[in-house]
């Protein structure tokens, strides 16, 4: 019976420690829960652009992927192979189907997509939009460049490059909005702060490698006390590299080269020094403040609540995104990224 | 022996589950622990603005404590007490002796304020400026609301309110900027996108009640056909409100007051009819995300990492904290917050 009664206290004892265990940790796991912000792996967000194949997108959706791992959720992305709105908005149609926690949209064009939009947004949907906005949406927020503040420190850094003085070109794409906005933020900035340089002629790159490569000669040789060309995309910057490379100025004087966006063959560029410097857009924060904007709207946890009239801003309704000037010195920090 | 035998599988059975139960709830503790964004309760985070004692601080603040709450993080307000820089700059230098974890500061004026700041930057505490700025500073971002488009959005509203039709004029404060630009916003407006309604003046309510009561009574008088008065601050719009509840008109129509801010006098002049519609500033957003902001520097989670040259954007660099429109069918959820 002692035996008996030893085994029983025992057990007992195991029982209530047990129990006391599980309480402790529920307790624990409780005031977890009341701190620190995090969702749930079942919840899942979805990023949605058009060319998905470009390297481009890899930098915001990385982003988009380093909030979702901080918050404990899921993401997925999908693209429209093409540049075509139509294959958009089935892509967007098909996401709402699938009832995501929220969708972030990079739009083909400001307007077509309006109504996918506006779309997932009445069905429960929260939708934000970045580095290409779509106005008059009812999509909570845009997260992405100021172009014309991009042009104003491309020019800023070619005066420093070239001393203050001295001809400078444009090599763009004329006639797109955000290609016109850095255009106009560069030469606006060159005539008003540094009276001794001159915009001497803003040409058609024509977003093509060779084509650029060819204008870039044609200028050097139009404009022979030419000393610095901003190019304002990376396809052309490439071009203009090859041109200054295989182009002997014969003024003595190496052109100098400030180009756009940080793909492989810019950052190559710019560590072998054919490339002065280049403009990176804050594509990550693009992406990561995007996912965690939906997952504040998903979660309620934003103040105002967001109301059926649309009166309330529930969000930031415009983040500028900045840009950082890359140059050999810090080229590193951009690959792979 | 038989009992025995029973008693010592249950003993063993009991103390299996115990320990499985504990390997599980190690497991999902570690896991939430890679999971979640979440701080330390020792770290601090620090608000400093002027004027301590205004109700306008509230807001933003009651975002700054909801931000920390999420993340388990502490914070601490500081004011300057009076409307005086050189307050300020003893308030801030008062904080970095403290090194806190990150500073929201709402600068006082756009320059005196920047070697105090810079300081702090220095000392690597982080520093995120909200609601006024110091352009120039070291400060990593800035929080704000755009007042060309809050005028842009008071313009439209006063032409939903009055039929897109009618005289209207402006209550302001010549002279400073943020009052500058909601008139302009509100006056380019109603220039270009309502040809049936005109400004016929711009007047001065000296930020006082009396003297803005003063001057819409005058303005009723000389404009007989005046339908509405944007009113661009909330003391102002106390003064045009008592000047509309205590003069007839004569013309049968009730005069319209569209007004700035959300104080309690504001909102209780909604309620009751006297004024139409407020602009509410996103003021919880603003100390929401300035101490997202500073976690996220403060844990290195951004992506550039800050750099010294300054040449790294790390975090979106200028967010429109953006406007809500308050009438009588929202306003209760403006009072409190």
């Amino acid at each position: 019976m002692k035996k008996m009664l030893l085994i029983y206290i025992v057990l007992i004892a195991a029982f209530a420690l047990y129990v006391l265990r599980f309480e402790y940790t529920s307790q624990v796991n409780s005031s977890w829960e009341n701190r620190g912000l995090r969702g749930d792996l079942g919840e899942t967000y979805m990023m949605i652009t058009f060319q998905s194949g470009l390297e481009y997108w890899k930098s915001p959706l990385k982003g988009f992927e380093d909030a979702a791992d901080a918050l404990g959720v899921t993401v997925e992305y999908r693209g429209a192979t093409r540049y075509d709105a139509k294959e958009q908005i089935t892509v967007i149609e098909q996401a709402i189907a699938r009832k995501p926690a929220g969708i972030a949209i990079s739009a083909i064009d400001p307007k077509s997509l309006i109504p996918a939009i506006n779309k997932a947004v009445e069905a429960d949907i929260p939708v934000i939009l970045f580095d290409a906005d779509a106005p008059g949406s009812q999509a909570y927020s845009f997260l992405g460049t100021d172009n014309y503040k991009a042009g104003v420190t491309a020019a800023d850094k070619m005066a420093e490059l070239l001393g203050r003085e001295g001809e400078v070109a444009v090599l763009t794409l004329p006639g797109q909005q955000n290609h016109e906005e850095r255009t106009n933020g560069f030469r606006e900035t060159i005539q008003q702060r540094y009276p001794n340089m001159q915009v001497v002629e803003i040409a058609d790159g024509h977003g093509d490698t060779l084509k650029s490569r060819d204008e870039t000669i044609r200028m050097m040789k139009a404009h022979p006390k030419l000393a610095g060309i901003f190019v304002t995309e990376a396809t052309g910057g490439a071009g203009a590299g090859e041109a200054v490379q295989n182009t002997d100025p014969g003024n003595g004087q190496k052109l100098r080269i400030i180009s756009f966006d940080t793909n492989k063959a810019t950052l190559d560029l710019i560590q072998n020094g054919t490339i002065s410097a280049t403009i990176a857009q804050g594509t990550w924060n693009m992406g990561y403040w995007s996912l965690q904007y939906l997952f504040h709207l998903h979660h309620h946890l934003t103040v105002p609540a967001p109301s059926p009239s649309g009166e309330n801003a529930p969000l930031p309704v415009t983040v500028d995104t900045g840009i950082s000037v890359v140059t050999r010195s810090n080229v590193d920090d951009y690959y792979a990224k």
